[in-house]
Protein backbone atom coordinates (compact mmCIF):
# COMPACT_ATOMS: atom_id res chain seq x y z
CA UNK A 1 0.00 0.00 0.00
CA UNK A 2 2.37 2.85 -1.13
CA UNK A 3 1.48 6.45 -2.45
CA UNK A 4 3.55 9.21 -3.78
CA UNK A 5 3.63 12.84 -3.64
CA UNK A 6 4.80 15.08 -6.21
CA UNK A 7 5.06 19.20 -5.39
CA UNK A 8 5.18 21.74 -8.20
CA UNK A 9 6.37 25.36 -8.18
CA UNK A 10 9.62 26.83 -9.41
CA UNK A 11 10.17 28.65 -6.20
CA UNK A 12 11.27 25.20 -4.71
CA UNK A 13 13.39 24.79 -7.76
CA UNK A 14 15.20 27.65 -6.92
CA UNK A 15 15.58 27.29 -3.51
CA UNK A 16 13.37 30.16 -2.40
CA UNK A 17 10.83 28.54 -0.61
CA UNK A 18 11.54 25.13 1.14
CA UNK A 19 9.25 22.30 0.41
CA UNK A 20 7.65 21.68 3.93
CA UNK A 21 4.49 20.54 2.48
CA UNK A 22 5.65 17.49 1.33
CA UNK A 23 6.81 16.55 5.10
CA UNK A 24 3.50 17.31 6.00
CA UNK A 25 1.52 15.19 3.94
CA UNK A 26 3.77 12.72 4.08
CA UNK A 27 3.60 12.50 7.71
CA UNK A 28 -0.49 12.02 7.40
CA UNK A 29 0.21 9.38 5.14
CA UNK A 30 2.30 7.27 7.48
CA UNK A 31 0.35 7.57 10.11
CA UNK A 32 -2.51 6.07 8.01
CA UNK A 33 -0.43 3.16 6.79
CA UNK A 34 0.71 4.46 3.59
CA UNK A 35 4.38 4.16 2.60
CA UNK A 36 5.76 7.06 0.90
CA UNK A 37 8.04 5.60 -1.25
CA UNK A 38 8.97 8.63 -3.72
CA UNK A 39 8.29 12.65 -3.53
CA UNK A 40 9.12 14.51 -6.89
CA UNK A 41 9.12 18.12 -7.60
CA UNK A 42 9.34 19.96 -10.70
CA UNK A 43 8.49 23.12 -12.19
CA UNK A 44 5.32 25.18 -13.21
CA UNK A 45 5.75 23.83 -16.41
CA UNK A 46 3.09 21.62 -18.15
CA UNK A 47 5.16 19.29 -20.04
CA UNK A 48 7.45 18.60 -16.13
CA UNK A 49 4.10 18.17 -14.89
CA UNK A 50 2.51 15.87 -16.84
CA UNK A 51 5.46 13.81 -17.44
CA UNK A 52 6.05 13.72 -13.73
CA UNK A 53 2.17 12.39 -13.21
CA UNK A 54 2.99 9.72 -15.76
CA UNK A 55 5.71 8.69 -14.09
CA UNK A 56 4.40 8.08 -10.46
CA UNK A 57 1.38 6.57 -12.32
CA UNK A 58 3.58 3.57 -14.17
CA UNK A 59 4.49 2.71 -10.70
CA UNK A 60 0.40 2.45 -9.69
CA UNK A 61 0.54 3.83 -6.47
CA UNK A 62 -2.81 3.20 -4.12
CA UNK A 63 -2.49 7.11 -3.52
CA UNK A 64 -0.76 9.96 -5.19
CA UNK A 65 -1.12 13.89 -4.03
CA UNK A 66 -0.29 16.77 -5.99
CA UNK A 67 0.04 20.40 -4.50
CA UNK A 68 0.71 23.83 -6.18
CA UNK A 69 0.07 25.14 -9.30
CA UNK A 70 -3.91 25.94 -8.79
CA UNK A 71 -4.07 29.67 -8.42
CA UNK A 72 -4.84 32.49 -10.87
CA UNK A 73 -1.27 33.61 -12.41
CA UNK A 74 -0.23 32.42 -15.84
CA UNK A 75 1.85 30.01 -14.20
CA UNK A 76 -0.27 27.87 -12.29
CA UNK A 77 -0.90 25.27 -14.75
CA UNK A 78 -1.57 22.15 -12.91
CA UNK A 79 -5.05 21.16 -13.10
CA UNK A 80 -4.16 21.75 -17.26
CA UNK A 81 -1.27 19.57 -16.94
CA UNK A 82 -3.22 16.92 -14.42
CA UNK A 83 -5.75 16.69 -17.55
CA UNK A 84 -3.29 15.82 -20.46
CA UNK A 85 -1.41 13.24 -18.04
CA UNK A 86 -4.37 11.62 -17.78
CA UNK A 87 -5.79 12.50 -21.56
CA UNK A 88 -8.97 14.02 -19.71
CA UNK A 89 -10.61 16.84 -20.92
CA UNK A 90 -10.65 20.15 -18.47
CA UNK A 91 -14.19 21.30 -18.20
CA UNK A 92 -15.54 23.84 -16.40
CA UNK A 93 -17.38 23.46 -13.39
CA UNK A 94 -20.33 25.63 -12.81
CA UNK A 95 -20.59 24.78 -8.98
CA UNK A 96 -17.35 25.74 -8.54
CA UNK A 97 -17.34 28.46 -10.78
CA UNK A 98 -20.21 30.22 -8.51
CA UNK A 99 -18.17 29.22 -5.10
CA UNK A 100 -15.12 31.33 -6.65
CA UNK A 101 -17.55 34.14 -8.19
CA UNK A 102 -18.48 34.76 -4.16
CA UNK A 103 -14.94 33.86 -2.68
CA UNK A 104 -14.36 37.51 -4.57
CA UNK A 105 -17.42 39.16 -3.96
CA UNK A 106 -16.39 38.55 -0.38
CA UNK A 107 -12.92 39.54 -0.54
CA UNK A 108 -13.89 42.90 -2.52
CA UNK A 109 -16.58 43.76 -0.46
CA UNK A 110 -14.12 43.09 2.65
CA UNK A 111 -11.87 45.87 0.95
CA UNK A 112 -8.78 43.41 0.06
CA UNK A 113 -9.06 43.85 -3.49
CA UNK A 114 -10.61 46.38 -6.02
CA UNK A 115 -12.53 44.64 -8.93
CA UNK A 116 -14.43 41.61 -8.13
CA UNK A 117 -15.29 40.38 -11.58
CA UNK A 118 -13.70 37.11 -12.91
CA UNK A 119 -11.08 37.78 -15.73
CA UNK A 120 -9.79 34.81 -17.30
CA UNK A 121 -7.10 34.06 -14.20
CA UNK A 122 -9.82 33.40 -11.71
CA UNK A 123 -12.34 31.89 -14.04
CA UNK A 124 -9.40 29.15 -14.67
CA UNK A 125 -9.93 28.13 -11.44
CA UNK A 126 -13.33 26.43 -11.77
CA UNK A 127 -12.10 24.17 -14.91
CA UNK A 128 -11.35 20.65 -13.41
CA UNK A 129 -10.07 17.56 -15.26
CA UNK A 130 -13.44 15.67 -17.09
CA UNK A 131 -14.48 12.96 -14.55
CA UNK A 132 -12.59 15.05 -11.18
CA UNK A 133 -15.12 15.59 -8.14
CA UNK A 134 -13.88 19.18 -6.26
CA UNK A 135 -12.45 19.55 -3.02
CA UNK A 136 -13.27 22.79 -1.12
CA UNK A 137 -10.80 24.88 -0.19
CA UNK A 138 -12.01 26.63 3.36
CA UNK A 139 -9.25 28.86 3.09
CA UNK A 140 -8.49 30.34 -0.31
CA UNK A 141 -9.94 30.72 -4.06
CA UNK A 142 -8.77 27.81 -5.77
CA UNK A 143 -10.58 24.27 -5.79
CA UNK A 144 -9.13 21.05 -5.04
CA UNK A 145 -9.97 17.74 -7.57
CA UNK A 146 -10.24 14.28 -6.66
CA UNK A 147 -10.00 11.60 -9.49
CA UNK A 148 -10.00 7.98 -9.21
CA UNK A 149 -7.63 6.85 -12.27
CA UNK A 150 -7.04 3.22 -13.33
CA UNK A 151 -6.67 2.43 -9.62
CA UNK A 152 -5.02 5.41 -8.22
CA UNK A 153 -6.92 7.95 -5.85
CA UNK A 154 -5.33 10.97 -6.90
CA UNK A 155 -5.99 14.50 -5.09
CA UNK A 156 -4.82 17.72 -6.72
CA UNK A 157 -4.21 20.22 -3.28
CA UNK A 158 -3.46 23.89 -3.64
CA UNK A 159 0.52 24.73 -2.84
CA UNK A 160 -0.21 27.39 -0.20
CA UNK A 161 0.78 25.49 3.21
CA UNK A 162 -2.48 26.87 5.10
CA UNK A 163 -4.67 25.77 1.82
CA UNK A 164 -3.53 22.04 1.68
CA UNK A 165 -3.65 21.40 5.02
CA UNK A 166 -7.21 22.20 5.60
CA UNK A 167 -7.62 20.97 2.17
CA UNK A 168 -5.70 17.54 3.43
CA UNK A 169 -7.50 17.42 6.71
CA UNK A 170 -10.63 17.93 5.68
CA UNK A 171 -11.10 16.57 2.10
CA UNK A 172 -8.18 13.93 1.43
CA UNK A 173 -7.97 11.89 4.74
CA UNK A 174 -11.54 11.37 4.84
CA UNK A 175 -11.16 9.30 1.29
CA UNK A 176 -8.26 7.13 2.61
CA UNK A 177 -9.90 4.81 4.96
CA UNK A 178 -9.66 4.74 8.46
CA UNK A 179 -6.80 2.52 9.58
CA UNK A 180 -4.07 4.53 11.68
CA UNK A 181 -0.87 4.06 12.58
CA UNK A 182 1.12 5.53 15.18
CA UNK A 183 4.87 6.00 15.64
CA UNK A 184 7.36 6.40 18.76
CA UNK A 185 10.65 8.16 18.49
CA UNK A 186 13.58 6.93 20.53
CA UNK A 187 17.34 7.32 20.48
CA UNK A 188 18.78 4.03 20.84
CA UNK A 189 22.07 3.53 22.25
CA UNK A 190 24.12 -0.12 21.58
CA UNK A 191 27.82 -0.22 21.59
CA UNK A 192 29.05 -1.69 18.39
CA UNK A 193 26.26 0.10 15.62
CA UNK A 194 27.33 -2.41 13.08
CA UNK A 195 25.37 -5.21 15.91
CA UNK A 196 22.31 -3.17 15.31
CA UNK A 197 21.47 -4.04 11.84
CA UNK A 198 20.63 -7.62 12.59
CA UNK A 199 18.52 -7.15 15.92
CA UNK A 200 16.04 -4.59 13.55
CA UNK A 201 16.05 -6.99 10.65
CA UNK A 202 14.62 -9.97 13.25
CA UNK A 203 12.30 -7.51 14.98
CA UNK A 204 10.77 -6.96 11.61
CA UNK A 205 10.00 -10.23 11.30
CA UNK A 206 8.60 -10.89 14.73
CA UNK A 207 6.48 -8.27 14.60
CA UNK A 208 4.01 -6.19 12.79
CA UNK A 209 6.05 -2.61 13.22
CA UNK A 210 7.89 -0.94 10.49
CA UNK A 211 11.32 0.58 11.73
CA UNK A 212 13.41 3.64 10.16
CA UNK A 213 16.73 4.48 12.10
CA UNK A 214 19.01 7.21 11.37
CA UNK A 215 22.56 8.00 13.01
CA UNK A 216 22.03 10.71 15.23
CA UNK A 217 25.48 13.11 15.93
CA UNK A 218 28.37 10.77 16.33
CA UNK A 219 29.14 7.57 17.87
CA UNK A 220 26.84 5.17 19.67
CA UNK A 221 23.39 6.71 19.06
CA UNK A 222 20.80 6.18 16.37
CA UNK A 223 17.48 7.48 15.92
CA UNK A 224 14.65 4.96 16.01
CA UNK A 225 11.28 5.38 15.11
CA UNK A 226 8.74 2.75 15.73
CA UNK A 227 5.86 2.54 13.55
CA UNK A 228 2.63 0.19 14.52
CA UNK A 229 -1.26 0.09 14.39
CA UNK A 230 -1.10 0.24 18.13
CA UNK A 231 1.19 1.26 20.92
CA UNK A 232 1.30 -2.67 22.83
CA UNK A 233 3.10 -4.05 19.26
CA UNK A 234 5.61 -0.99 19.47
CA UNK A 235 6.44 -2.07 23.09
CA UNK A 236 6.39 -5.74 22.63
CA UNK A 237 9.27 -4.47 19.69
CA UNK A 238 11.25 -2.31 21.95
CA UNK A 239 11.66 -4.99 24.31
CA UNK A 240 12.46 -7.59 22.17
CA UNK A 241 15.42 -5.32 20.97
CA UNK A 242 15.95 -4.42 24.44
CA UNK A 243 16.74 -8.05 25.74
CA UNK A 244 19.57 -7.86 22.58
CA UNK A 245 21.07 -5.49 24.06
CA UNK A 246 19.98 -2.43 22.51
CA UNK A 247 19.08 0.41 25.28
CA UNK A 248 16.14 3.15 24.64
CA UNK A 249 15.60 6.51 25.58
CA UNK A 250 11.92 7.69 24.81
CA UNK A 251 12.69 11.15 22.55
CA UNK B 1 22.31 23.92 -18.56
CA UNK B 2 20.04 22.08 -16.10
CA UNK B 3 20.59 20.01 -12.79
CA UNK B 4 18.82 17.81 -10.82
CA UNK B 5 18.97 17.06 -7.00
CA UNK B 6 18.69 13.42 -5.57
CA UNK B 7 17.71 13.34 -1.47
CA UNK B 8 18.37 9.83 0.33
CA UNK B 9 16.56 9.18 3.25
CA UNK B 10 13.27 7.27 4.74
CA UNK B 11 12.99 10.20 7.41
CA UNK B 12 12.33 12.69 4.28
CA UNK B 13 9.53 9.86 3.74
CA UNK B 14 7.90 9.49 7.02
CA UNK B 15 7.98 13.48 7.32
CA UNK B 16 9.55 13.41 10.47
CA UNK B 17 12.29 15.59 8.62
CA UNK B 18 11.57 18.28 6.23
CA UNK B 19 13.77 18.36 3.27
CA UNK B 20 15.72 21.65 3.51
CA UNK B 21 18.97 19.96 1.76
CA UNK B 22 17.51 19.84 -1.55
CA UNK B 23 16.15 24.20 -1.38
CA UNK B 24 19.48 24.89 0.16
CA UNK B 25 21.32 23.37 -2.57
CA UNK B 26 18.84 24.26 -5.37
CA UNK B 27 19.66 28.43 -3.92
CA UNK B 28 23.57 27.29 -4.58
CA UNK B 29 23.50 25.92 -8.20
CA UNK B 30 20.47 28.61 -9.26
CA UNK B 31 22.93 31.34 -7.89
CA UNK B 32 25.56 29.58 -10.53
CA UNK B 33 23.13 29.73 -13.51
CA UNK B 34 22.29 26.38 -13.80
CA UNK B 35 18.46 25.57 -13.73
CA UNK B 36 17.17 23.16 -11.34
CA UNK B 37 14.65 21.00 -13.43
CA UNK B 38 13.47 18.34 -11.08
CA UNK B 39 14.18 16.71 -6.96
CA UNK B 40 13.37 13.42 -6.15
CA UNK B 41 13.18 11.71 -2.88
CA UNK B 42 13.89 8.40 -2.35
CA UNK B 43 14.40 6.10 0.65
CA UNK B 44 17.51 4.52 1.83
CA UNK B 45 16.75 1.31 -0.28
CA UNK B 46 19.15 -0.03 -2.67
CA UNK B 47 16.80 -0.41 -5.61
CA UNK B 48 14.80 2.79 -5.04
CA UNK B 49 17.60 4.93 -5.22
CA UNK B 50 19.71 2.98 -8.39
CA UNK B 51 16.23 3.46 -10.29
CA UNK B 52 15.70 7.36 -8.96
CA UNK B 53 19.90 7.79 -10.61
CA UNK B 54 19.00 6.38 -13.89
CA UNK B 55 16.16 7.93 -14.48
CA UNK B 56 17.94 10.89 -13.76
CA UNK B 57 20.83 10.12 -16.12
CA UNK B 58 18.38 9.15 -18.85
CA UNK B 59 17.17 12.76 -18.31
CA UNK B 60 20.97 14.55 -19.39
CA UNK B 61 21.47 16.80 -16.69
CA UNK B 62 25.01 18.49 -16.94
CA UNK B 63 24.93 17.94 -13.09
CA UNK B 64 23.15 15.33 -10.47
CA UNK B 65 23.64 16.22 -6.68
CA UNK B 66 22.85 13.30 -4.59
CA UNK B 67 22.80 13.69 -0.94
CA UNK B 68 21.85 11.20 1.97
CA UNK B 69 23.04 7.34 2.69
CA UNK B 70 26.92 7.65 3.51
CA UNK B 71 26.67 6.87 7.21
CA UNK B 72 27.98 3.91 9.05
CA UNK B 73 24.72 1.99 9.41
CA UNK B 74 22.61 -0.73 7.70
CA UNK B 75 20.54 1.76 5.97
CA UNK B 76 22.75 3.78 4.30
CA UNK B 77 23.48 2.58 0.77
CA UNK B 78 23.48 5.34 -1.34
CA UNK B 79 27.30 4.43 -2.42
CA UNK B 80 26.42 1.06 -3.12
CA UNK B 81 23.57 2.01 -5.08
CA UNK B 82 25.43 4.75 -7.31
CA UNK B 83 28.04 2.51 -8.09
CA UNK B 84 24.93 -0.07 -9.33
CA UNK B 85 23.00 2.37 -11.35
CA UNK B 86 26.43 3.08 -13.32
CA UNK B 87 27.39 -0.30 -13.52
CA UNK B 88 30.46 0.52 -11.42
CA UNK B 89 32.25 -1.54 -8.95
CA UNK B 90 32.46 -0.20 -5.52
CA UNK B 91 36.06 -0.62 -4.32
CA UNK B 92 38.50 0.95 -1.47
CA UNK B 93 39.34 4.21 -1.48
CA UNK B 94 42.85 3.12 0.89
CA UNK B 95 43.22 7.20 1.57
CA UNK B 96 39.61 7.24 2.51
CA UNK B 97 40.10 4.72 4.95
CA UNK B 98 42.64 6.02 6.42
CA UNK B 99 41.15 9.18 6.91
CA UNK B 100 38.19 7.84 8.43
CA UNK B 101 40.42 5.82 10.84
CA UNK B 102 41.95 8.60 11.84
CA UNK B 103 38.29 10.28 12.41
CA UNK B 104 37.34 7.58 14.52
CA UNK B 105 40.40 7.75 16.42
CA UNK B 106 40.38 11.39 17.30
CA UNK B 107 36.27 10.73 18.44
CA UNK B 108 38.17 7.98 20.80
CA UNK B 109 40.53 10.36 22.13
CA UNK B 110 38.23 13.13 22.91
CA UNK B 111 35.94 10.56 24.52
CA UNK B 112 32.99 10.72 22.30
CA UNK B 113 33.16 7.19 21.41
CA UNK B 114 34.21 3.85 23.27
CA UNK B 115 35.71 2.13 20.45
CA UNK B 116 38.24 3.92 18.15
CA UNK B 117 38.48 0.33 15.83
CA UNK B 118 37.02 0.16 12.53
CA UNK B 119 34.03 -2.07 12.26
CA UNK B 120 32.37 -2.90 9.27
CA UNK B 121 29.91 0.01 9.41
CA UNK B 122 32.77 2.48 9.53
CA UNK B 123 34.79 0.60 7.10
CA UNK B 124 31.71 0.71 4.66
CA UNK B 125 32.66 4.11 4.38
CA UNK B 126 35.76 4.57 2.37
CA UNK B 127 34.23 2.28 -0.70
CA UNK B 128 33.54 4.49 -3.47
CA UNK B 129 32.26 3.35 -7.17
CA UNK B 130 35.12 2.99 -9.16
CA UNK B 131 36.96 6.14 -10.93
CA UNK B 132 35.09 8.50 -8.49
CA UNK B 133 37.81 10.91 -6.88
CA UNK B 134 36.94 11.44 -3.03
CA UNK B 135 35.46 14.65 -1.81
CA UNK B 136 36.79 15.40 1.70
CA UNK B 137 34.12 16.47 4.67
CA UNK B 138 35.59 18.46 7.03
CA UNK B 139 32.71 17.48 9.20
CA UNK B 140 31.88 14.11 9.95
CA UNK B 141 33.23 10.66 8.39
CA UNK B 142 31.46 9.90 5.08
CA UNK B 143 33.92 10.69 2.49
CA UNK B 144 31.80 12.42 -0.64
CA UNK B 145 32.39 10.98 -4.21
CA UNK B 146 33.14 13.39 -7.45
CA UNK B 147 32.33 11.35 -10.75
CA UNK B 148 31.69 12.36 -14.48
CA UNK B 149 29.46 9.96 -16.11
CA UNK B 150 28.71 9.78 -19.74
CA UNK B 151 28.82 13.44 -19.62
CA UNK B 152 27.12 14.18 -15.96
CA UNK B 153 28.86 15.37 -13.24
CA UNK B 154 27.69 13.51 -10.09
CA UNK B 155 27.81 14.74 -6.65
CA UNK B 156 27.63 12.57 -3.79
CA UNK B 157 27.36 14.22 -0.85
CA UNK B 158 26.33 13.25 2.77
CA UNK B 159 22.16 14.12 4.33
CA UNK B 160 23.34 15.55 7.34
CA UNK B 161 22.69 19.21 6.77
CA UNK B 162 26.28 20.58 8.41
CA UNK B 163 28.16 18.48 6.40
CA UNK B 164 26.43 18.49 3.16
CA UNK B 165 26.89 22.44 2.99
CA UNK B 166 30.77 22.17 3.78
CA UNK B 167 31.31 19.96 1.10
CA UNK B 168 29.13 21.76 -1.24
CA UNK B 169 30.67 25.22 -0.43
CA UNK B 170 34.31 23.57 -0.65
CA UNK B 171 34.25 20.98 -3.09
CA UNK B 172 31.38 20.86 -5.75
CA UNK B 173 31.23 24.74 -6.28
CA UNK B 174 34.13 25.07 -7.37
CA UNK B 175 33.74 22.11 -9.49
CA UNK B 176 30.97 24.10 -11.35
CA UNK B 177 32.82 26.76 -13.18
CA UNK B 178 32.85 30.63 -12.57
CA UNK B 179 29.88 31.72 -13.76
CA UNK B 180 27.37 33.52 -11.03
CA UNK B 181 23.30 34.55 -11.36
CA UNK B 182 22.07 37.07 -8.84
CA UNK B 183 18.37 37.27 -8.26
CA UNK B 184 16.14 40.03 -7.13
CA UNK B 185 13.08 39.70 -5.09
CA UNK B 186 10.02 42.15 -5.66
CA UNK B 187 6.56 42.33 -4.76
CA UNK B 188 4.68 43.32 -8.15
CA UNK B 189 1.24 45.25 -8.31
CA UNK B 190 -1.16 45.10 -11.28
CA UNK B 191 -4.04 45.81 -11.24
CA UNK B 192 -5.56 43.00 -13.26
CA UNK B 193 -3.39 39.82 -12.61
CA UNK B 194 -4.06 38.44 -16.34
CA UNK B 195 -2.54 41.20 -17.68
CA UNK B 196 0.90 40.37 -16.33
CA UNK B 197 1.48 37.04 -18.44
CA UNK B 198 1.65 38.52 -21.76
CA UNK B 199 4.07 41.72 -20.13
CA UNK B 200 6.59 38.59 -18.42
CA UNK B 201 6.80 36.86 -21.93
CA UNK B 202 7.75 39.84 -23.57
CA UNK B 203 10.24 40.96 -21.07
CA UNK B 204 11.89 37.45 -21.28
CA UNK B 205 12.49 37.35 -25.04
CA UNK B 206 14.14 41.39 -24.64
CA UNK B 207 16.24 40.64 -21.54
CA UNK B 208 18.82 38.30 -20.50
CA UNK B 209 16.85 37.21 -17.57
CA UNK B 210 14.71 34.47 -16.02
CA UNK B 211 11.90 35.30 -13.97
CA UNK B 212 9.95 33.46 -11.54
CA UNK B 213 6.35 34.42 -10.32
CA UNK B 214 4.31 33.40 -7.45
CA UNK B 215 0.80 35.21 -5.51
CA UNK B 216 1.33 36.73 -2.75
CA UNK B 217 -1.67 36.40 -0.55
CA UNK B 218 -5.21 37.58 -2.11
CA UNK B 219 -5.35 40.61 -4.72
CA UNK B 220 -3.70 42.23 -6.97
CA UNK B 221 0.36 41.43 -5.46
CA UNK B 222 2.59 39.30 -7.23
CA UNK B 223 6.08 37.70 -6.05
CA UNK B 224 8.66 38.51 -8.64
CA UNK B 225 12.36 36.97 -8.95
CA UNK B 226 14.46 38.25 -12.18
CA UNK B 227 17.91 36.51 -12.37
CA UNK B 228 20.33 38.01 -14.04
CA UNK B 229 24.13 38.30 -14.64
CA UNK B 230 23.87 41.07 -13.80
CA UNK B 231 22.19 43.74 -11.90
CA UNK B 232 22.20 46.28 -14.66
CA UNK B 233 19.91 43.30 -16.68
CA UNK B 234 17.88 42.91 -14.22
CA UNK B 235 17.16 46.83 -13.67
CA UNK B 236 16.75 47.03 -17.24
CA UNK B 237 14.10 44.50 -17.44
CA UNK B 238 12.39 45.93 -14.42
CA UNK B 239 12.20 49.67 -15.88
CA UNK B 240 10.74 47.50 -19.00
CA UNK B 241 7.80 46.30 -17.13
CA UNK B 242 7.18 49.25 -15.09
CA UNK B 243 7.04 51.26 -18.65
CA UNK B 244 3.80 48.66 -19.27
CA UNK B 245 2.17 49.72 -15.59
CA UNK B 246 3.49 46.90 -13.71
CA UNK B 247 4.71 48.49 -10.18
CA UNK B 248 7.59 46.91 -8.23
CA UNK B 249 8.16 47.22 -4.52
CA UNK B 250 11.78 45.54 -3.19
CA UNK B 251 11.48 42.35 -0.69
Amino acid sequence: MFAEILTIGDELLTGNTVDSNSAFIAKKLTERGYWVRRITTVGDDVEEIKTAVREALARKPEVLIISGGLGPTHDDVTMLAVAEALNRKLILCEPCLEKIKAFYEKLYREGHIDDPNLNEGRRKMSYLPEGAEPLENTEGAALGAFIEHEGVKIFVLPGMPREMKAMLEREVLSRLGKRKFIQKKFLAEITDESKLAPILKEALERFSVRIHSSPKGFGKFIGIIIFAEDEEEIERAKAFMEAKGVRFEEL
